[in-house]
C-alpha cells in the first residue's frame, strides 16, 4: 500500500490528539506556580480570570478534563432527583460514562434531534418547570456547542438566546457544553461572551483544537464556582501545581485560537469534495467546522469496517455508531495530510467499495 | 350550584383512589401470615406464583408500590453509569421522583412519543447496545402499557413484540411498566402472558384499577427475583405479616379484574360527547382505556383553572402539565356519578367558558 | 428427639415474627382509609398523630418498614459526602444494606461499643462538627435504644441527655432509632416523650415487640416530615388505603404496649438460668430487654452450629455472627415455650457439648 | 516582629507545597507524549511501569490526585452498599470529602486509632466477611501508611502482614493508601514491594514528599486497571498529554526520593526540642516521618489560635481539629527555616503563652 510504504498517518480520530509545541513547553518551563487546592497557583488564577472575561462570567475554575468541568457544571444546576434536558446526542449523556446520575444522581431526558441541532421548541415543550412535590422538576438545559456527535455543528446565537428567553421565564437554567466554543466563535465571528450570556454555566476546553495538552475551564458565577471547588475536589480533580498546565493553556488562548479557521478550511475542502462524489455519505452544507461525519453505511460500509480500511491506508478516524465514521481535523493535521485524507476517503467511498467489503 | 345542594363528588383524580370493599376486607380478616422478609408468608407466595403465571414468568415479589417495583425492575438491568431508555412521558422518568438516577445511579435518554404511543423505530434508533469502554451502553427500554400520561394509551402487542425482537438481536433488555396492564387486557383481549412474553421484567400494580388497598408485583425469572428480594429490602420495602395485604391482591385479582370493561365503557361513553362537543379538546378515538386526557387549553382554559372549576362543581381532576387536566375512572366511580362529571365537563367546555375565566 | 415427637416450635428467630391476633384483624375490618399518599387516611392520620404526641415531637409520618424510617430520618440530616457516626454494631450500619451510602450518599464512621452501649465521650471526640471545605462534617449522631445486636442494651436517659447537649452545642443533630424504645420504655418507666427529647428524628416500629403486621413510624418537626414525605415516595414507600395496617398499630399501642414486661420477664428467667449454668456465655446483667445473644463461641460452639442443633430441637435462634447466637421474646412466645426453649438451651451449653459437634 | 521584618516564611502547612525544581522542569520540556485516554502516552506508560514494578503489581494507572486514586482503589474493591472499613482518622474517610459513599455507594465503618496506628485485632474483629443477604459484608480494609492525620505514623510491615493473612482467609481485601508510603520506605528500608504485598491495590503520591507538581498511581492487577482505567474517566480524570506531568513523576523517583530522609532528620531534631520544652504537647517517640502533630490544647492553646499565632511569625501550619496542629516537612524547607520554626514553636509552647491568648 502506497501509504504504508511513505509511513503517512494522518490521525483524525479525535482533534484531542494534539502535542504541545515547542513554544507552548517553553511557556510551561518559566511558569509560576503554586497549591492550587489552596488556590494559590498564580498561573491558573490568571487563566481562570481571562477565561472568565472572555465569556462573560464573573468567575472561573481550572479541571483536568471536559467530563469534570461538565459534570460539575451540571450538579451546580441540580442534585439527586433533580432533571436535566439535552439532546440525545449529546456529549455529557452518551460520552461521559454516565457521570451525571452515577455521581449526582442526576435524571436525565432527552429529545431527538437531528446533527445535534438546537431545537428550541422542543426543548422547551419537553421541559417541566415545576413538577411539584410527587414529579420531576427540570433544572437545567444542557446546549452543546458546537455539536461533538451532531458533527461540528454551530448552535446559532439567535437559538441560544430563545432558549435562554424560554427557560429564563421559568427559572430553568442552562448550561452550555462549550468544549468546542471557539470554533463555533472563529467560524461565525459571534464574540464568545455572547455565547456566554446565553448561560449561567460554560465548560471550555484547552486541550482539543486549542491544543493544550491538559486542561478545561469552567465558568460560572462566584458563589457558584465557590462551590465548584469543593466539588471538584470530592471528584478528585484538586491537582496541586498544575500552573504548568494552565501556562500552556493560557499560550493555547493567545497564540492558537485563530488558527482554527485552518481546520475549518481544511475540513470543507474535504467535505466539498465527498459530498460532490457521494452525496448520500455527506451533505457539505452539514460540515461546520473542523469535524466530518459520514454516513459509511449509505455506501454500504459498515462504520468499523470503513475505519478498519482506512486506518489501514493511514488514515485514522473514529466509528461514532454502526453507521457512522468521524473524521475531526486539528493542529496537528496540515494541508498534505488532508489530501492524504482526502484522497483515501475518495477511494473507499467509490461505488461499489462498500459492498466489496462485506 | 346544584352538585354543591347534593354533595355529590365525582373523585376522578386517579384509579388509585379505590377503597377496599367488605369482601375484600373479609378477604384481609381471614388470611395466614408469616414473616415475609424471611419469605414465610403464605398468602404472600400464592399472590406471587398467581402472577408470575398470569405473565408467564418464573417468579414474581410483592412490594409496596409501583413506584418500588419499577425502580426495582430497572435495578434489575442496569448499575450505576449504565442506561435505560424510554419516551419522554414515562411514569419512570416523570412521576418516580429521579429515583433511577438518585438510588442507582441509572443513566436515562427519552424520545418525544405522542400521546405515550411506542414508536419502535424510534427506540431501536436511539438504542446505544454497545458504547464500548468510554460511551454509554443501554441496557434496557421501558415500555409502559397502557400509558397514564399519555392517557391511558394501549400499547399493541404486535408493537411491542417488535422492540421486543430489535432489542434481543443486540442484548438489550425490556421493562414494561404494567400498572395498568389489566386495562390493556380486558381491552383487547390480549392474554397477560401475551405481554409478559415481550419483556424480561414486568410490573403490576394492585391499587389501581384493580382495587386492592396497597401492593404492586414485579415478575421476572427466579434469579433476578432473588436480587430482586435483596434490593427490596435495602429499598426499605421488605415488610412483615403482609399477607393481610396480599390477601387483597388475590381477591381482586380473582373478582375485580373483568369489571375493569365497566370502567372502559363509562370513560369511552364521556369521551363521545366531549369530542363532540369539543373537538379540539379531545379525540375520542385517542381514548382507549378508563382515562381522559383533555387539552384544555385548546379551549382556552389553564389546566389549575379547569381543575379548580371542575372541583367547585364536585367533580376531581388532575392536571398533568400547564394545559391537560386528567380523569380517570374507577371501582368507586359508578354510572351516577359519570353522568354528573360528563355534565360538568360539557358546561366548563361550552364555547365561551374557558376565556371567561382567564 | 423428643421435641420433634411433640412437634412443638419455639421461634426467638426475631421479634419481628409476632403474627396479627383476631382481635387486632378485627380493628383492621373497620378501619376508615383514604388515600395516604394525597394524606387522605383518617387512620394513617390519627396513628401519626398518636404518635408524636407519645415521643413530644411535631409531626409523624407512616412507614411500610423501620428501615425505611431510619434512612428517610437520616437523609433528613445529611446529604451526599455529609457524615453520620453512630456504635459499629448500629442496625442502620450493620443490618440496612448499606442504604446511606448507596441511596442518600451518606459517608459514615463508627467506634467500638461492647453491647452497643452509648458510649457519649467516644461519640463526641469522633464527631467533627466543622470540617471546614475540604474536609468531612458530621451531621449527625444515631443511638439505637434498645440496641438490637448489643442484645436488646438499653441506652440511659441520663446518657441521652448527655449526647444531646454536647452535639447540640456544636450544631450536630441526633437520630434515635427506637424500632424496640418502647421496650426501654416499659422496662425503665422513663417515658417516651423524655427519650424523644434527646433527638431531632425518631424512629418506631410497630412490628416488633408491638406486633402489628407492618409498620413504623418517623417523628420529627413538621417541617421535616414535610420533606419525609417526598423522600418516602422517591423510595418506593407511598402506598394508597395503608389505614388498614395503621389500623392495627393503633390497635397494639393500645393494647399490646405494656405486655412487653411479659417478654423481659421470660427473657431474664432464660438469662438467670443460662448464666447460672454457663457464666462465660452469658452475663445475666447485659440482659435487660427481650433479647439475649449468647457468646456460643466461649462454650465451643460455632454460632452457626449452635443455631442448627438448637433448631433441630424446635428453639429457632438466629446466629448475629461466628460466635454469637441471637434468642428473641415476643407476643407469640409463651411460658411454656420459655421453659422448653431453657431446656434446650442448658442441655446445648452443658460441658462438652459444643467441642463435640465439632 | 522579627520574622516579618526579615520577610521569612516557613511554609509547613504540607507537603503538597513542593515547587517543581528547574532539572524537573527540564525533564518535562523534553518529554515525549501522546493522548492517554487512548493510552498513546508513552512516558505516561514508563512511569505506570516503574510503579507497578517498586509495588511489585502487575499494572498501575496515573491519576490526578491522590484522592482519585484512592476513591477508584476503593471501587475495586466494593460497590454500593458494600462496606470498607479502617481507622477513624483515615484520609479517605476524613479528607476525601465523602467520595466513596456519594459517588460510589461505599458504606464504612471504622475503630478509634490512638495516631492512626493500624491495630489488626480490633480491625479484624470489626469486619464482617460474609453479612448474608440482609447484612452489609465488609469487601475491604483501608491502611494508611504513613498515617497522615495520625502524624505520619509509620505502620510496620510486620503489621500489615498480618492484616494481609487475617483478610485473605475470609476473601476480604485490602487497600493502602501510600500517598506518603515513600516516608515509611526511606525510614525503615523496608522494600517498596514488601509494603505492596500487603495488599490488592496501592495508591502513591508523587506530588507530596517526592516533590512533583500534581500526580498519583494506583497499582493494582493488570485486570483491575483495566476497570480503573473507564472509571478514571467516568470521574473526570481522563486526561490527554499528561506524560508532561509524569515526566515530572519519574524524575522525582528518581532523584528525590532519597532525600526524604533530610525531611525526616530535620522534623525529628524539632520533635525532640518541643518534645524535651513541653513533653504534654508531644512526646518525640510518637514522631516517626516528616509530620509533628502538636496536641497544642495541652499548652492552653485553641489550635485556630495556635496556628494563627505562628503564622504571624512566618510559621505555616493546619489545624487538624480543634486541639491539635500539624505541620509537614518537604523539599523547600531547608535547615535554616527548620531552625525558624523550631524558635517560633517553643516561645509560643512555652509556659504560659497558651493561656495568655486565649
Amino acid at each position: 500500500m502506497r501509504e504504508a510504504e511513505h509511513g503517512r498517518v494522518s490521525d483524525l480520530r479525535s482533534d484531542t490528539l494534539t502535542r504541545p509545541t515547542p513554544a507552548m513547553r517553553e511557556a510551561m518551563l518559566d511558569a509560576e506556580v503554586g497549591d492550587d487546592v489552596y488556590a494559590e497557583d498564580p498561573t491558573v488564577a490568571a487563566l481562570e480570570e481571562r477565561v472568565a472575561d472572555l465569556l462573560g462570567h464573573e468567575a472561573a475554575l481550572f479541571m483536568p478534563t471536559g467530563s469534570m468541568a461538565n459534570q460539575i457544571g451540571l450538579r451546580l444546576h441540580a442534585g439527586p432527583g433533580q432533571e436535566i434536558i439535552s439532546d440525545h446526542l449529546a456529549h455529557v449523556l452518551r460520552a461521559e460514562l454516565g457521570a451525571a446520575a452515577a455521581y449526582s444522581g442526576i435524571t436525565t431526558r432527552s429529545w431527538v434531534a437531528d446533527r445535534g441541532r438546537l431545537d428550541v421548541d422542543t426543548a422547551l415543550a419537553v421541559m417541566v418547570p415545576d413538577g411539584g412535590a410527587y414529579q420531576v422538576s427540570t433544572a437545567c438545559v444542557v446546549v452543546e456547542n458546537t455539536h461533538n456527535f451532531g458533527g461540528g455543528t454551530i448552535q446559532p446565537v439567535e437559538q441560544m438566546r430563545l432558549l435562554r428567553e424560554g427557560t429564563a421565564q421559568v427559572g430553568v437554567g442552562v448550561h452550555l457544553d462549550g468544549a468546542r466554543l471557539w470554533n463555533a466563535h472563529v467560524a461565525t465571528g459571534t464574540p464568545l461572551a455572547d455565547y456566554g450570556a446565553c448561560a449561567d454555566t460554560v465548560s471550555v476546553c484547552l486541550s482539543k483544537g486549542l491544543g493544550a495538552p491538559v486542561g478545561s475551564v469552567l465558568a460560572a458565577s462566584a458563589e457558584q464556582i465557590g462551590q465548584a471547588r469543593i466539588l471538584r475536589k470530592r471528584m478528585g480533580g484538586g491537582m496541586r501545581q498544575v500552573g504548568l498546565l494552565a501556562a500552556a493553556g493560557r499560550y493555547a488562548l493567545e497564540h492558537q485560537l485563530e488558527r482554527l479557521a485552518e481546520d475549518h478550511r481544511r475540513t470543507a475542502r474535504v467535505a466539498r469534495a465527498v459530498g460532490e462524489a457521494a452525496p448520500d455519505v455527506l451533505d457539505p452544507d452539514d460540515v461546520q467546522t473542523n469535524i466530518l461525519v459520514l454516513d459509511v453505511a449509505a455506501a454500504g460500509w459498515g462504520a468499523g469496517d470503513f475505519i478498519g480500511a482506512a486506518g489501514e491506508r493511514g488514515v485514522l478516524g473514529y466509528p461514532t455508531d454502526a453507521r457512522h465514521a468521524r473524521f475531526a481535523w486539528h493542529l496537528d493535521i496540515d494541508d498534505a495530510m488532508t489530501e492524504h485524507a482526502l484522497d483515501v476517503l475518495l477511494d473507499l467511498l467509490a461505488p461499489g467499495r462498500g459492498g466489496a467489503s462485506s
